[in-house]
């Protein structure tokens, strides 16, 4: 988890490949909530929690314009936004083969500010992101919330991805020990809504709730995937 | 979540309220696996995710000594390493109040090299933080994996927290309206641990792993807590 994550292109030679992994950086994006953001700041390099929302070949970010360090990413500093989740633990028979399995990326660039309808849209996007379905069931935005608001695009060109699944690679002298190997999975998953204090007698749980929280096929998975046993080929410690 | 990050200390005016501060950086610290580790490159900011231990009043962060980075982080740059873990989403009764329950915490400083006992110690305090117990289970590491792993610790002085609990604020008008508002929350657990397809016959889920996915009280919960039913003071977007 701690190697190589470069700004190295997926080979274009490998065009089959290079889809797939723009498959698995989306489905990855369309996963997970929340961008770690890092860029350098006056006082040193700050890795802030944003949350985010893939609309096509960009990444909207968005935030009070009161927030100082919203600004600075608005005045176009490079950025690294992070997108990880955590699948699970691969238990080795040491300690030195023991480690993650998880997904990750990271999206380089600059963002740019959106304004008027465009960020009216993109903030829309955002919204049915977390709960989709949801800009259907509320008001919109005041012109007044709109302009309380910074909309950020950050373009999806420039990006590395990451990943490993499956088992621990223990060397032959640790198969033949007596230690145990194998993987636990981590699993994310959506509780029972909780009405808030002041909600009106009477409103029941909204169709975007309840598409999230019942069981079934989820469109939208919180940061963990299902179980996924593959071939392991990525022995990660940390 | 976008907001106000800031190098701050907590007040030391208000020693209990610093206490309780730091009390609840070590509780966030102790719960999530992963660090988003941000610091300034050659080729300009990169965050990348590390798999971390809090050891006392440092973290602990490893990996291979192969690893480009890594080493990037061993000779002293500025980090911030920033940890979150997200509890919920917040559902108002418009997209502008909606956002996240969340915790989310910043580390900055400069690693340092651990070598010797210390560094192999660390690693002992790594692996038994992602399973308790398990160091007993398995064997030493040798010395030529402790050659190839770079272990380093992050002081935890400076520092900033922030998290958001509860429900979201309407204001008086979309109280009054026939939209739903609540929270849904998030909740991080541990699967069926899986056995490693090369695990030899007759070889039994250790205590380590049996105590982390079987149910009852946790010493070691996974990335979000239990639902938590606040004040909801911070109304955060995003």
């Amino acid at each position: 988890m701690d190697e190589a994550t470069t700004r190295t292109l997926t080979p274009t030679r490998l065009a089959d490949r290079a889809a797939a992994d723009r498959a698995a950086l989306d489905a990855l994006l369309d996963e997970v909530l929340v961008a770690h953001v890092g860029f350098t700041s006056s006082e040193g390099p700050l890795v802030l929690p944003i949350g985010f929302a893939r609309d096509g070949d960009r990444l909207i970010l968005h935030g009070s314009t009161g927030s100082r360090w919203l600004r600075v990413l608005a005045s176009g500093v490079e950025v690294c936004a992070t997108v990880t989740t955590l699948e699970g633990i691969k238990v080795a028979r040491s300690a030195f083969e023991s480690g993650m399995r998880y997904r990750s990326a990271c999206v380089f660039g600059q963002c740019t500010v959106l304004t008027g309808a465009a960020a009216e849209g993109a903030l829309e996007v955002f919204t049915d992101r977390v709960l989709p379905g949801r800009t259907a069931e509320i008001r919109r935005s005041t012109p007044r919330e709109l302009a309380a608001t910074l909309v950020l695009a950050l373009p999806i060109t420039q990006w590395s991805y990451k990943s490993s699944d499956g088992f621990p690679e223990d060397p032959a002298e640790d198969l033949a020990g007596d230690a145990w190997a194998g993987a636990v999975p981590l699993r994310t998953t959506h509780g029972r809504p909780i009405p808030a204090p002041d909600l009106r007698a009477g409103i029941e749980v909204p169709d975007s709730v309840r598409r999230l929280t019942e069981p079934g096929p989820s469109q939208n998975r919180p940061q963990s995937g299902p179980d996924r046993v593959g071939d392991g080929s990525n022995s990660v410690q940390g």
